[in-house]
Order: C-alpha cells, then sequence, then structure tokens
C-alpha cells in the first residue's frame, strides 16, 4: 500500500523519498503501479530531453555541463543515466558517474544509473517509470542519458520531447552507416570535441545527408552545433536549441501530440509485458515444456505447438 | 500454398531454393510458417555454431577460415550473417561479406546476411527459422555470426549448440566488465590476433574470470584458444574444440536437453509475437488512441488504461 504521505513528499522533491520511489519502480512490483498511477495527475510539467551518441563521445560530460547551465537559471534537473551494459562496452560509465559527482550533491539535482542486463524492454519501461517519478517530483528538466549501442536509444527516443545525438569528428567514417536510425531520432545533432581534426567533414557529412531527407517547410530541420563540453564551450547554444525545440513543438501542438504517441507505445508496452507474465503461468508453461520431446524427435513443428498453445488465448473486443 | 516440389528442392540443397525459403521466412508470412512446419521433420542433422565477439575482433575472417577448413573434410556449410546494425557499429560488416566471396561461390556453402534495425526480437526470430531451413538442406554446420553489442548474442547463444566468443588482445579492458553477459554463453573463447601485444594478460584476466565461477567436476569448462585467423593459426585447434565440445554433449544427454530448451524459448517468442499481433488489431488499438487524451491531460494513468486493455483478454487453461 503506498500512504499518501509518501506520494506527498516525492510531490515535495524530497530527494530521500524519491529516490525510494524509483527503487519501488525498479522492481516492478504491484506497488510500483500504485505509486505510478497515485503520481500521473502531477506529471507533465518537467521537459524531458534524451542524450544519446556512441562511447566516448562526451555524453556525460556535456549533461553534467548543461546540468550546471540551468542550475545556473535556478531550474532544477533530473538525470538517468541509462546503462544497457553492452557487453563490450560496459565499464567505461563507471567513471563518468564519478565525474558527475560534484553535480550530485547540489540539493537541485537528483542523478540515478539504470543498468539492466539482458531486458532492454523492461530497461525502457523502467527508466520512463523513473522519468514521471522525477516530474512529479518536480524537477523542471529530466535528462536521459543512454550510450548508443542499438535498441536503447530508439526507446529513450520515444520518452523524450527533445533528442539530441552526440558526436565526435572521429565518428565521421560511421555518420553514412547510421544514416537509418540516429537520423529519425535526432531532434538536433551536438558535435563535441570539434577542436579535433575532422570536425568540418564530420560536419559536411552530417549536412549533405539531413539535406537528402524528405521535407516540406514546416517540418523541424535538425541544426548541428559544436561543441567542446570539457571547456564549457557550446553549452549556451545547446540550451538555446532546446528551447527553440521546445517553443517549435509548442507553438504547432506538436508537443502534446509527441506525448500521446509516447503514451500509446507505453502503454501497449505495459499490456505486453502484463500478458507475457500471464500467459506463462501455472500449466500452460508446464505443458509447453511436456511437448518439447515431440518437437526435439522432428514430430512436431515449434509452430505447430505454438498454434495449440495460441487456440486458447481468447481476445474480447473492447467495450 | 508451399508445394512438395518446392520443399523437395530445399531437401535437395539447391541453392536457388534455399535462399527463396530464407526470404520467405525473412517475410514473416503465412506461407513461411507453412514451410517452417513442412520442414521441422528434417532438421536437427546440423550442428549448429554461434561466432559472436566485438566489432573488429576478426569473426569474419574466422568463419571464412573455419569454413574453408570444413569443406577440405567434405562438410557442408552454412552461414548466416547476422547484424543488428547498431547505429555506430553499422558499415564495417559490409566489407566482412566483401571478404567472404571467396567461399560464397564453393557449392558447398550457403552465406546469407540478415540485418534488421530496431526489432532484435523478430531478427533473431528470422535467424532461427532461416537456421532451419540450412539444417532440413542438410548443411553439416550452420555458423550464426554476430556482432556482440547487447541482446543479439543472447538471442543466438539460445539457438546454437556451440557458441564461441572471439576476443583480442585490445579487448583486455573490457574483460572484467563483461564478466556476467559473455561468461554464460562462451562454451569457448578464441583470443585471434594473437599475436599482438597483450595477448598473455588477456588470457590471464579470462582465467581468472573463469577459475571463479562456480563449478562442480562433471562442468564443461569453457577453454581459450590462441589463434591468428588472417594466417589460418588456430583454425585446427579451433574446430578440435567444437568437436569435443559436441561429444561432451552428446555423451551427458545434453545436447537434446540444450536443444529443447532452445525449442522452449523459441515456441514461447512465437507464441508472444502472435498474440502481438493479435493485440493490436482493429478496435483494441482504436480503443487505445481514443483514450491518449486523458492520459495526456493526467485524468488517467498509463497503467490504468493498461488495466482496462487488459481486462478483455482472457487466459483458458490449456487442455
Amino acid at each position: 500500500m503506498i500512504s499518501q504521505e509518501f506520494v506527498n513528499k516525492i510531490f515535495n522533491q524530497e530527494k530521500k523519498f524519491v529516490s525510494r520511489a524509483i527503487t519501488l519502480v525498479e522492481s516492478g512490483s504491484d506497488s510500483a503501479t500504485e505509486l505510478l498511477k497515485a503520481i500521473h495527475k502531477n506529471t507533465g510539467k518537467a521537459y524531458r530531453i534524451g542524450i544519446t551518441g556512441p562511447p566516448g563521445a562526451g555524453k556525460s560530460t556535456l549533461t553534467n555541463q548543461l546540468t550546471k547551465f540551468y542550475r545556473k537559471q535556478n531550474k532544477t534537473v533530473g538525470i538517468i543515466a541509462v546503462d544497457p551494459t553492452s557487453p563490450f562496452t560496459g565499464g567505461a560509465l563507471l567513471g563518468d558517474r564519478v565525474r558527475m559527482s560534484e553535480i550530485g550533491v547540489d540539493p537541485g539535482v537528483f542523478i540515478r544509473s539504470m543498468a539492466t542486463r539482458g531486458s532492454l524492454g523492461g530497461l525502457s519501461k523502467k527508466t520512463i517509470d523513473a522519468a514521471d517519478i522525477l516530474d512529479a517530483a518536480g524537477y523542471d528538466y529530466i535528462i536521459l542519458e543512454t550510450v548508443g549501442v542499438g535498441q536503447s536509444e530508439l526507446d529513450i527516443a520515444n520518452t523524450t520531447d527533445s533528442t539530441i545525438v552526440v558526436l565526435v569528428p572521429e565518428s565521421g567514417d560511421s555518420i553514412q552507416a547510421m544514416k537509418a536510425g540516429l537520423m529519425e531520432i535526432a531532434d538536433f545533432f551536438v558535435l563535441n570535441k570539434s577542436d579535433r581534426p575532422g570536425s568540418e567533414s564530420a560536419i559536411m557529412a552530417l549536412r549533405t545527408i539531413l539535406m537528402m531527407r524528405d521535407h516540406t517547410e514546416n517540418d523541424w530541420l535538425p541544426n548541428i552545433i559544436k561543441a567542446i563540453a570539457s571547456e564549457n564551450f557550446g553549452i549556451q547554444e545547446i540550451a538555446d536549441e532546446i528551447e527553440r525545440h521546445k517553443t517549435f513543438l509548442e507553438q504547432n501542438q506538436m508537443l502534446v501530440k509527441k506525448r500521446a504517441e509516447h503514451f500509446r507505445i507505453r502503454i501497449k508496452e505495459i499490456v505486453e509485458l502484463k500478458i507475457k507474465e500471464n500467459l506463462w503461468r501455472g500449466d500452460r508453461s508446464m505443458w509447453l515444456n511436456n511437448s518439447l520431446k515431440k518437437v526435439v524427435d522432428g514430430e512436431e513443428s515449434p509452430y505447430q505447438i505454438a498454434d495449440l498453445l495460441l487456440s486458447n488465448v481468447i481476445f474480447n473486443s473492447t467495450k
């Protein structure tokens, strides 16, 4: 049971209780669902920013500087660093977290790392739940930072209002290759460490790809902003671009539409996860286990067994 | 409708029809399911090998050399190169494919690349379906090659009999970090490019981690094999280790158990994908769309809407 007292402490932005609430949503328990239902009416006020890019692009440094910038404007910031823990990129993020300890002690900043290996679907659900907690707690900006290694950056883009893709000049070679995925999710690009060689050609490669996209006059065109996050260069420009994108979305009623679409994706995911849980409880799992010998022996195909399992799930029409 | 003639041409290992069959399973259509049901009784004879590792570890070169080795023994080989198309690693694989053209013209070798961005779940299903086609076509060995970037290598390990994790000396730094994931899936390790500096310390780091694992006397202990795939060094040892692992699995009735477990995971995935399809057809999607405004306005939480959607899905018990 979730007490109104607990909910109020979250609404009052009491860090200890905000932290406890996120731990609760990480558990995915029924109380977590109850809490998320209870706080929903207080969400929707925060502006959600996604920061993604390859390992080593300087995402954490940029998050760090952007947070300091917002703090100088007296805005509060909640940060969720999502680590899909790729077996080959692991490790690196820990150092980034340590670097962030400077802003972590600021009472107007909340930082949380979330990592789960092998269940990206579940991770994105919990990340969004945690963002809701921070939103209800009244943080003005919520930054979701994730290393882009396939699926996770798409999941995160499906929950943020503005998505920033951070690249470095060395990413130049792969810019052609990443056309499909990142071009769709980037509201703008940051070319970090832009004092390094290859900076101008990376920007030209990006521009070329951006220009080839279909667009009409009223479309948002992603900008490319040069930055050196470690020297605090370009941070003002990034914050300005976020505001420009926010204003664009608001003026075109697109913020509401974007958020509705995000809720649609999220509700579907919640429903699907719940169905999976129900599906494999009890006798259906047992029946499946008892059928496996016939499949291994070649008597029945996996698809025939699946058909039988499906034949007793009934979808009534929605009233 | 799938004709018996088509099925027979697959059984006869006619490349053109094997290729057509894989294109069909990639479509995911009802005919694909029909075909997979029809060929199932002829599967289970091939030995399935997974090769995974970080970008640049030399997986394709190793696949190439191992294939040539098997061909000298008059064994046929089917290769599926899975490319989860990470936005940041993309590109690289294309070159690898070109390199493989040498073995691709061999009538006893079948090569296919499969890539789908943003639907890893669906990709692994199709990869396994394609492996079934190659199995039914009578290829002796099936090699599933995938770049390890999070989820895909786990999916692949869930369908192969032996999984090889390929590393290079430079991977040393991340070996500590990858404990959890890759240790579970590796039946053995290949340290490729082992003439490079750092080779011995990478092996020691791996050994230390392997020794810390819980194990009993009868467990399989993953070996570490040194190789320089580009110079054909270590290939015999890799092939020997695959045979040793195969014999181990067979002697302990573990091959049958492992395959049964893989079928269990696969059938669950087929059922879940099918349920998703049924779930969001027609009026349920419409009802969801009509509910979104209330969610955006804060009146109802996504979890409340999910509860309502779930209330009319009924799970009958399995006869």
